[in-house]
């Protein structure tokens, strides 16, 4: 077995060390789940997800900052102004992770009544899942078809 | 807006859940990150991630333990037989989601030297990404057309 290139390199600026800086920590993966699934308000997602209040409040801050979330006010009749949280672009985009997630989890961690939530597209009404695929076309079975090289960004240890 | 029907629906058994169970914190993102980079050592971990010894030992155990990954012995010369680390097909199973959070890095979280890995398709060399795509064989372009319904786990709130 050869001696991993990526030794040699600096890790810091990894995309995914950036990524899961943001996003890496389980109550905000619930709050995406959420809101993927069309649950925008604090009390539902307190209540389905069980997080405390406060670090819910504290999450949803926090994806709103980074531009993953906004706050739309909605009112309902007798009752004050409040806010839902609904999606950016840029948290729409994190949309893979999640069904990659949810992917794994079917296949691995869901008990023997099978996923409580199945993914359509909405044109044709298939199931809809996660692959990987290359600029030509291909796509690709396994991890073992692709190999990481350094990129333009990379940094070599001195 | 209408309301979400998974409001109806028992948010236990979710395979989100389950998935960031095993794998949703920080640091097992980052050894993740670090196994699929070919690094399979423990001291070479340690010192690429930052993450205190104790704490990455506990995270590749649980690692070991959830079937992600399994210890194979080796031993240089005039040292101590020690293990190193090596993803089993379950763990395999878990790239699209670290292909996925590289992605959405690479655009929003990356610095301007640009990415410090890219990955390439093994046979033709192109870029490799990760795509949702259905049954049907279309290929989707944005969480927008993609709808979820109840799956076969799914439980009404009583």
């Amino acid at each position: 077995m050869g001696r991993a290139w990526i030794l040699d390199y600096d890790p810091a600026n990894c995309a995914i060390g950036a990524a899961v800086g943001i996003i890496g920590e389980r109550p905000t993966f619930l709050v995406l789940r959420e809101v993927f699934n069309g649950v925008r308000r604090f009390d539902d997602m307190q209540r389905r997800t069980a997080i405390p209040r406060q670090v819910l409040s504290q999450r949803l801050g926090r994806l709103v900052d980074e531009g993953l979330l906004r706050k739309m006010p909605y009112q309902e009749s007798g009752q004050r102004s409040r806010d839902e949280y609904r999606l950016t672009d840029k948290g729409l985009d994190l949309y893979p992770v999640l069904v990659s997630l949810l992917q794994w989890g079917d296949r691995y961690a869901v008990g023997p009544a099978g996923p409580p939530v199945e993914l359509r597209h909405r044109d044709c009404g298939e199931p809809v899942h996660v692959q990987l695929a290359c600029a030509a076309g291909h796509v690709l079975d396994s991890a073992r078809e692709v190999t990481p090289v350094p990129g333009p960004g990379a940094r070599k240890i001195a």
